[in-house]
């Protein structure tokens, strides 16, 4: 018998794809940070579909706040509608929380939800709560609708060696705080798709050593990583910068040739916020190597 | 300290509801078996979306075979859409999963929401996984978007006094496997929206005692049942085929004049399938009072 736990969080994915229906025409492959629907060619955007999930004991501590638990659960979503260039509308949100859960932690649970979704002009369409078995864990399951504007879809697909890799903001720290105290890049792909559109795109959620292989083989490339440029949170060493995960920074590449042009107008409209070259796509099977970053079933190795 | 199970689930959903935003102009209100989206009056269909979750310990037993779980988890939202006269197209399907899990059960899981995708033609759209800690329940939510012509939409919060009550099938036995036995009534709801539009609907998911309640509130009228009418699921009692809970038959309410019309036509479309007078709706404030059904925080009730 093998478990979940030996067989970790992609190779597990691979084996249940094949064995549901998906789209017989999708605007984009399976992988990306969100699904997009093409409703037609007399529609000006495309539709983007996620779902997310927050589980007590793992993605948070039974001493975080409730409201910053809620505030996460609908940010981390935000984050994936930012990663295709578009943005978020319409929320679902199903809780399962214990029977012996107090009333005002879900109601503070909910002011986060809330107060998030008002931060980024999104709304609840509807939700379901159920209850889990006393003592299990709570799970805050979170499915959001947005759209993108056809000319400003970002896959994670269409990288090509040769492209420059770029992160927005800086790397690591997650475990000590930084995963409830982050801000999806809305605002900054709205600049980007329609000023200086990158090639390339994805959110880091699972970190950089286990993302950015992801980016690089849905582009069928490899990569190179100059370790000694990674923007490091401060305190944080190069392994926690790679592996800690839920930086909910971009991950970017362009074209060699844009690679001033966008620095320069970056730098002017986001001064605050930096943005650094940190490698580039190669041929597939060539490149370095990195391994770690988050996995959900074999979060011990 | 107040704790969920002492309120219960629709208080719950009541205090919680005020604290997040809402769309400023719903197609239905909240609280009904989907929400409605409309994308402009250029527009033959309104947009529908839906989230629910099972709970391993809660909504299935440890004993349940996982494909008939998967199953499950999907039909229970396929009659959400069937409960507004309309289809599931796409759906997200998140999985919180304890580590110890074994992969052939992860994948028996995946071909029973495969098969039941196929079976409504609908696909799925995308996914999340996740880890729960370990000996912490199962949680498997799903989220779907889909479609209902304008014309079609059936509302639970239209019924009007006077008008009469019928349910689909036989109440009661869920608790006895049933609810791992069901159709969702998709060919059914096609039928009566094209041919005898009801002026309310929902399905049963919560019991009769639970449900009946809820649509005659959001009708805002009262309402009377026959409990000798009631088709009872053989080997159940009345208490049963009100209180069990997951018979995902339809309630429908319908002006008196047009059920004749109704059962001569359905006894010929679905011979094998009771359509059954109950009750009707009356004026608020009047009427009978059922209590009892599931509640996801006071099961012991």
């Amino acid at each position: 018998m093998t478990t979940l736990r030996e067989i970790g969080e992609d190779r597990l994915i691979e084996r249940l794809v094949g064995l549901v229906p998906s789209d017989s025409a999708p605007a984009a492959g399976p992988g990306d940070d969100c699904a997009v629907v093409d409703p037609g060619p007399g529609h000006e955007k495309l539709h983007l579909l996620k779902t997310d999930a927050l589980v007590g004991g793992v993605h948070y501590g039974s001493d975080t706040p409730a409201w910053a638990i809620g505030w996460k659960a609908v940010a981390r979503v935000v984050s994936d509608f930012a990663a295709m260039g578009g943005k978020p509308e319409r929320f679902l949100v199903t809780v399962a929380l214990p029977p012996e859960t107090e009333v005002s932690w879900a109601e503070d649970l909910y002011r986060g939800i809330g107060d998030c979704l008002k931060a980024f002009d999104a709304v609840l369409a509807g939700g379901e709560t159920s209850s889990v078995p006393p003592g299990s864990a709570a799970v805050i399951s979170v499915a959001a609708t947005g759209s993108v504007r056809r000319e400003h879809l970002v896959l994670r697909s269409s990288g090509k060696p040769g492209q420059i890799l770029l992160v927005t903001g800086t790397l690591g720290g997650s475990l000590r705080g930084k995963h409830l105290d982050f801000t999806p890049r809305i605002k900054e792909t709205e600049w980007l798709v329609s000023t200086c559109k990158p090639t390339a795109m994805m959110d880091l959620s699972d970190g950089l050593a286990k993302d950015l292989p992801r980016l690089a083989a849905a582009s069928e490339c490899g990569y190179e990583v100059d370790e000694s440029a990674l923007p490091l949170t401060p305190g944080c060493s190069v392994a926690e910068a790679l592996g800690d995960g839920e930086d909910f920074e971009l991950l970017i590449a362009i074209e060699p040739e844009r690679v001033a042009t966008l620095l320069a107008g970056w730098n002017k409209a986001f001064p605050e916020l930096p943005l650094t070259v940190i490698g580039r796509l190669v041929d597939l099977g060539t490149g370095g190597t990195l391994t770690g970053g988050w996995d959900h079933f074999t979060p011990e190795r």
